[in-house]
């Protein structure tokens, strides 16, 4: 065959505007053993292995019809089971391939190009790749102790902005660990119900807080502009990539179509692997205890270790939940220009430009708490101190 | 909270644009246990069932971190598996959530609205919803004895068409069971040489052919052109949802990053169970075969059947490979306003209007052959011959 001199075809314009997650690439460099991560966000789930997972599998598996096709809306049992959970009615309730994937259908069902739709700074990078995918008119509102700052919303919102969506994840966010007070969950759901905008809750992290967590924010906003992603991530398996979102018909309709189109449906396998272990009584929540025992005492070690290394020019919050701690640098550093100077003394993070679309909190660094056992963290904290001496 | 009277908000344009799978909307109506469904396309997969896998999600499992998060680009062995098989390179091959997946992000990473895809008439369903979603400017070429006709797109092409991609299913197509020529293959070839454009060989069934299958398309296209899909979900297991894809890497890098904004990953347990499964000696070639004696026997059985109820009615081609009977009405009856008659009488189909956009095959029947025992395969037919009477 000939290979005749012609240009190559065109990308469309969403692939040209994805950006490579900077974590990932972050992830791949710090595969060297010589390094400790406080980069990655993997939950401890080793930590509290059993074999409960194996042997539904193995009996599941011995079925002859076990890994069928099934039904786009997901797993009924498992459908049940969460909507039993959120006193909902799980005819509203879908199952995905992660919670990733039910971000980035809501925001393909809702997000023309050019739409606005409103994010905390910093937010998720998933949903910053998700939304510039979409195309989506990008608008980030800081986030303070109390998460999103709803006045600032407002006065938005009366100067004339409309948004189609606005994505946050208010209960121990990642990167910052925030918490979103009471006051400002019922404002949004307020300043929601007056302008008629979608409230997405992105909530992966709700089973992991040191103390109860709040109400979730769909018991503030109007029932049909309430979306509510879930995840068994971060307590169960991060790789069956198995999560859920619940919301009302007019979206989660169009919305199953799209996933349709997608990728038919969420593995059969990994969606009963899932509802049968959510159904031991118990089994779940006794999982969830010990992970937060552990990620509480892993979170105090590496802010003692910080406080005590690093502690003049590192300023932080003690994190309340969730897997990571989100530290500020003195006024005038920048994460990412430290970041090599860490690299080099063996420990990595994730500079806070990684965060936000614009005006990035480039001062601040991700530091995951839940991966690593005492002793490393304690070392990591120690690194990063010199490397801080360093630059 | 107050629920204002005000508008609901938009959806996207793309959620309106997909329409729902009439296949599974008919597979709904066929959960009726006295229908004998032809309509489904379920591989009998628990004919060839055996311990393997079990075997391995128990012992994969039993690791404490079995299930961690994975890369976005596949798991490695199984990418080096797939690479071996293809004479290609490994970074060149993603796995992917289902070939649907594989095929929805290629369409996503090239198409942007109102961009050219050219496919055949019939063709996937699932095809026809990702290009939906996508807003392509979908031209449909017929499909005869030897596939999609190429001199027709000649023609078009000469006459100033511009595709973006050619979307085909070349070897025991689903609907129509068509093996495209080795010719026309030439010539599609030829013809995306020549005006630069991308051909996806979306190749299911490749491994269920009743004699071997042709050489693949990409044997015949320029490599920078030319984009493979293959599934594990037609011998070894629908419901893990593991598919692949292998193309040009101007292509699949940023493919790769709107994967990372879909779904971070494919299911990492589903992608251990099919690289350690397929890696031993015979048993993936072994399955095959079983499946293959079974479907050709089922494809005699439902067509001898349909010959000997209704063969003065129905016009067919023995079946070459695959899981589908493509059977025509005579002329000028309506496959879809056959459906209640037969559905009455306790059989399903899928009627031809839902392989194409426009100007579809509409005196076309869709009867999967790979599911049904004989006895109902046999009844089926008479089924299907008395509703055509009633008609």
């Amino acid at each position: 065959m000939t290979t005749a001199v012609r240009p190559r075809p065109a990308l469309s314009a969403a692939a040209g505007r994805v950006p490579s997650s900077t974590i990932r690439d972050l992830l791949a460099l710090t595969e060297d053993d010589r390094v400790l991560s406080l980069a990655g966000g993997l939950p401890a789930v080793g930590h509290v292995h059993d074999a409960v997972l194996a042997d539904i599998a193995a009996r599941v598996l011995a079925e002859p019809d076990a890994a069928q096709y099934a039904t786009t809306e997901g797993w009924a049992p498992l459908r049940a089971w969460l909507a039993a959970g959120l006193g909902a009615d799980a005819d509203d309730v879908r199952v995905t391939h992660g919670s990733q994937q039910a971000l980035e259908l809501t925001v393909r069902a809702l997000v023309d190009p050019g739409a606005v739709v409103v994010v905390e700074r910093p937010t998720y990078l998933g949903a910053v790749q998700a939304l510039r995918a979409a195309d989506a008119d990008v608008r980030a509102l800081p986030v303070d102790a109390d998460g999103l700052d709803t006045d600032r919303l407002a006065g938005l919102l009366a100067g004339g902005l409309r948004p189609r969506l606005a994505y946050l994840a208010p209960t121990y966010q990642n990167p910052s660990g925030v918490v979103m007070s009471a006051e400002r969950r019922s404002h949004l759901g307020a300043l929601a119900d007056r302008y008629g905008f979608v409230v997405v809750d992105d909530d992966p992290y709700r089973d992991l807080g040191f103390t109860p967590p709040p109400p979730r924010l769909r018991d503030w906003v109007p029932p049909d502009l309430a979306v509510t992603l879930g995840s068994f991530s971060k307590v169960l398996a991060p790789g069956l990539r198995v999560g859920w979102l619940h919301g009302p018909g007019w979206l989660v309709e169009p919305l199953t179509r799209l996933k349709q189109a997608a990728d038919l449906h969420t593995s059969t396998l990994g969606q009963r692997l899932v509802a049968e272990a959510v159904a031991r009584p118990g089994w779940l929540a006794g999982r969830a205890e010990r992970l937060v025992a552990l990620y509480r005492h892993r979170a105090g070690v590496l802010a003692a270790a910080l406080a005590a290394e690093a502690g003049d020019r590192l300023t932080f919050a003690a994190p309340r939940g969730g897997m990571f701690l989100w530290a500020r640098l003195p006024a005038g550093r920048d994460a990412a220009a430290l970041l090599p100077a860490a690299l080099a003394r063996g420990v990595a993070f994730v500079p806070g430009a990684a965060f936000a679309l614009d005006d990035p909190p480039a001062d601040h660094l991700r530091l995951c708490f839940a991966t690593l056992p005492d002793a490393d963290l304690a070392e990591a904290a120690a690194r990063l101190a010199a490397a801080l001496d360093a630059g």
